[in-house]
């Protein structure tokens, strides 16, 4: 930590930011340059409170050298994590390939549904029963029923399912009929459900919040693991931007730099990312190419009449000429699907 | 509701979406233009789901005539809501403000600040048992016992009191403790947490989200009004943009158009709004000159020990400064403290 | 500067850097932590080129201590600059009002508002000659015809004339028409622009950019300064973000900040920065109460037939109202009109 | 376009604006709701005054149905634009590769960078001769010695060249030595410069400005276009965004989804879009997966003695990695370097 004194601070004031210092068992070394006096901390900054020196009215200003994160940093754990669904090992060369309707309707939507994707060679299936939605006029999801219809067509086909939980209370429902739980954009700092999910020990899919900064999304990724669930695959979504050609701006440069920082798999969704339906193809290639591990994307089997999202799902036979065309771009790379 | 069809669009794609409008017992209007085909709608179009009609292939965009809220809307109700809490009259012309700090940290804390702010007139006080924080490793609250501390102050000096709550297991005790739920910005969109806090009857300060547009954010008090709760408190508390010379960007223009929009009673958070200290005055004071209700600030006895947001608390006689200061801006807009 | 090294560098990495430190002539502090190796420079650190240590690929990122301005800076200059446009202080306890059409149209059209707005004791009038339209499509601007009109009607009226300078083209011609240059939004980083109005002597309102940082606001003023021009006027007029209700967001946390960090004046434009005429005088009371020097705000006969900009100028009625209105809080901060 | 009248607009007001639209030679159709009143416009809505119909006290808003674009529209013109330079078809099969320093800082490292690219087959080199920069103390560019240094060593090499028009004053200069003028991004809306690159027949590299829409991207190419010079290639470069981590967010969904609203080719600036050089190569990769024409990067002889940029330019032999590892991906796409 790199602690900035006003020009006018006295050396009384440094000394007693250095006393401080040196009480948390840390080192400071004060440094005095020609306009500004600075200490810096030598030892695990993490124990100091940052906003406590900043309060301090001498203080101009307070910079952290280390990360916050520490679990999830690639620093700690340099081998990239895998996590098996259903056989499919994301985080490793295999490319994973989710998808499903916005909403669970009815059972027999799923079965359809669940029986175009299987003949494609899907291996994990999305579809929402609680639906976080903007205005509480629209439809809010099938609740338990919907659980229930997305565990039954799930093993029917023989398929892993995933699916978003919005409350603590139904985290033991959701766990108990799903094999993987999401974590929602809207929800990334829902900072007791994180605790929550950190607790089960099913895969997390953590989705990027609309205005997280990356160091906030593998911070919320941090309280999963801290909490004991080592088992998170990141998804970028979109930020909210000025920009409203497109739902959201997909910010693909997340990818290689997650990739970076932490050994966590990441994977694009590339129909919230970008809400139309034209842009949808062509963004999951875009991830692919950067170096995502995978995608999740909207499938309906008639998206004109889908209760949420109807503007921005696929139909079967969409998604399907999307996974044959994006499979020259994953050669390029050297993975499979 | 205005639906615009392709360019390409064919009488029979317009007529099928005629028929399906007339089929929800609203009336399509067909215009066609010289370069666009545009079907206006005739009727409340809060019954039609825009993501349908643009999920058309032959549609091009979908523009709403109407806004998506009613039950917050000043056309519903155009004579403001006041909203009584301890003897304050929140949407009158009285200004409401309301101070305390940013966590309990014990009831030494608790009662010190209180009794200062007792003597400055301040009838509501505000401090977080259970905190939102962005890292797993930094001070999560006091939960319950903070809860405790917080109603025996309250009860000792008279003093209404305000806390946040963060999962609705908590609800019944926070508002068994407390006068007012706060719903914070991360949980702006945590639609459960309405839907549950709009079941009680306790007035709610619902914050605007760090992202959320002034739709999304009545669209939030929606949900509790249409719950059954219609005593709701707005407050803007800065939005983030890519300015970081500043925590957040007060928005306050959001005040006088939520005024114009809503009959719901707003009031401003400059402690978060702005970050710093020294901008927390001027802000108050400008909240106050464009229309807000109130406003709501971070009292510490002691900021530079706080154990969450140490620089940007005002110690009681910074904010004993800011009332008086304030006093002829709140005159000068025909109000009362 | 701080330059923190990586996580694996090398000690003969950090004996370059130290190295290539003293030939510049500054001392090199070589701090060595638990987790990194830190380099502190003593010295003027602007004369270091930032990126030069950053493309390192050993160095992890670089931070700044100081400031990038200098002549801009309240440290350098701690007197507040006071500017004199036609016997209006712009800086003192003077409030600045500056009020007129977005472009000037006509003869008759500039008469009747600078006729209306002298009645008022408006001692400045703007109106825009050269015109930066989003689309090729828009009434661009009258040109010189235009300066012409407004500098004749200016003397007929006795009031000081701005108007904008797109061009370094045309600054001759219109620092011989006018009293004060405009510098755009859109032209705030128009670097070449601003060394030129930085050569003339005339004073400068600079507007901040749609997405300036407050740093580059003022490290564009600094540009003006370091030409020799001390005369700059700043005017905060509102971001870009997500929000689309309001035109830009008016970030009037900028004023108070901006005070802070340097002597020059600065003004607010409501106009621009809401795009709602209902939010103007709300915000022109706002910005006073949190410390603005002052505000300019369009102003037209007849807004209906406005070329540009037709939704959001006052009638010379309403601006009389709204100055009528902001008297109390004028007076309530201790200033006057 | 679609006006839409407040709650409590009269029958005289909607006969008002009908009568102005009938006089403007257009249709107005009045739809009158069970809320609202709607006028929809039949005719081509662009020889409307938006603002003015907003700027009505009993209209609610006004929505355009049309793009406000024409001579950039795909519409306009179905086919895309290829643009020859130097032999690369921009626009066609053939994917362009740009490179080249950020500045032209002497003979011999032009030379030195020319002499690398030509052996890797680039046949485009970019250089900055007018830099534009945040603050007025970092390096400005060559100027004029710099055109003439890019000038000799592109012919020497048999390359076209690029570089930066930033002043109406250099046109003539720079487009007399170089083969391609760039507009930056903190130029994109300095529409005297678009109007008089419009003037001339080179081809234009127009970058997006970093708070552009995609609507006002295309606008400024309509600019160069309506002023004569069909010669555009457009550049994604990132936009400001809150996120910190990398310099700009490279929004990639804008180059598919500018491939359907124009003709014209688009290619995408890795470099400034990240400001990381790892982070390069996976978003060149990115780019070309969804459709891009091309890419521009900055290679330098040696990064770290760059007088601009240090931090983000790549070594040639970095770049030659890239040109590699990018071939199965263009190869992917069906395309050819």
């Amino acid at each position: 930590m790199i602690i900035v004194f006003r020009a006018g601070a006295t050396q009384s004031n440094v000394a007693s930011v250095m006393k401080e210092i040196e009480d948390k068992g840390l080192k400071p070394v004060p440094l005095y340059g020609t306009e500004r006096t600075v200490i810096a901390v030598i030892g695990d900054e993490r124990e100091l409170n940052e906003g406590h020196f900043e309060s301090l009215p001498y203080v101009e200003k307070v910079m952290r050298v280390l990360k916050p994160f520490k679990l999830v940093s690639r620093e700690t754990k340099p081998e990239p994590t895998i996590i098996d669904v259903n056989g499919v090992k994301i985080g490793s060369k295999q490319i994973c390939a989710i998808a499903g309707p916005c909403s669970v309707e009815s059972e027999k939507q799923m079965d359809s549904v669940a029986s175009s994707l299987k003949k494609m060679g899907i291996r994990i299936m999305r579809a929402g029963a609680y639906k976080p939605r903007t205005g509480p006029y629209s439809f809010q999801g099938l609740g338990k029923e919907g659980l229930q219809i997305l565990n039954e067509v799930g093993k029917k086909y023989g398929m892993a399912t995933v699916t978003e939980v919005l409350d603590p209370r139904d985290i033991e429902a959701v766990s108990t009929h799903c094999d993987v739980l999401q974590i929602g954009a809207r929800n990334m700092q829902n900072f007791e459900l994180l605790k929550e999910v950190g607790a089960c020990q099913k895969p997390i899919l953590l989705k990027r919040g609309l205005c997280a900064t990356i160091e906030e999304f593998l911070l919320a990724a941090e309280y999963i693991l801290s909490h004991g669930n080592p088992n998170v695959i990141l998804c970028e979504r979109g930020i909210r931007t000025f920009e409203k050609e497109t739902r959201n701006t997909l910010a693909l440069a997340t990818v290689p730099l997650v990739k970076e920082l932490s050994h966590l798999p990441i994977i694009v969704d590339p129909t919230h990312g970008t809400g139309k339906k034209s842009l949808i193809a062509p963004m999951a290639k875009a991830a692919i190419a950067c170096g995502a591990d995978g995608f999740i994307i909207e499938v309906h089997p008639n998206p004109e009449e889908a209760l949420s999202d109807a503007d921005q799902q696929l139909l079967p036979s969409q998604f399907e000429t999307l996974l044959k065309e994006i499979q020259p771009i994953v050669d390029a790379v050297g993975r499979h699907l």
